[in-house]
């Protein structure tokens, strides 16, 4: 498992997710944010951080370059409703809607097949 | 279908692709690219282009920051295949393998749901 690596910063740096064998579970989070900081960075690292600690989390990709990109890997369905409702989690989620977000969509995706190529 | 919009510089930016109803197929391409451009930034616009034009694709979405994320969504696992026999694509992939990335991981998924918000 690959849960989420941290620079020297303390910032979360993902890197390529050290997902098992599929079948497995990936939420693809594509977003476009509001001008601004206004605690986003904070509450990012805070949610790599407690995903990392759910039941059945088995890693997570992000990055932002104007669009953002996040794919979170999960063993079931269970382990993602679970997520999505964590209390913490349910905050970040009203304020992404209100202050953070002007636009996203989330999909909810079996992973069937992965192949990977390491130099 | 949001197909991939180019900016003025005629570079893509992808923005959040606007997807059909589920089910349809989702490939997450996550990479670490090896140091310098080497020809990868026009393979890559090149590669979004004639995407676009293959039957059966949806959109893509794409960010880099250290690590790449580009998801491409296709109406069909026999649509992934053909895209993956392209003869310009063949190239590119073998080319990525020895110049342009150092590592990559490949899904391809089943989007199962989706939900979205716009402010």
């Amino acid at each position: 498992m690959d849960a989420g690596r941290f620079d020297e910063r303390g910032m979360t740096m993902s890197g390529i997710a050290g997902t098992p064998e599929p079948p497995y579970y990936a939420v693809i989070f594509t977003s476009e944010r509001t001008p601004g900081d206004l605690g986003y960075g904070d509450m990012a690292d805070e949610m790599v951080k407690l995903a990392a600690q759910q039941p059945g989390f088995l890693g997570v990709e992000s990055a932002r370059e104007g669009t953002g990109i996040t794919v979170s890997y999960w063993e079931t369905l269970e382990a993602i409703r679970q997520w999505k409702q964590n209390e913490r989690h349910l905050m970040a989620q009203k304020e992404g809607q209100s202050v953070w977000y002007s636009r996203y969509k989330t999909r909810i995706c079996l992973v069937e097949r992965d192949y990977g190529f390491e130099a």
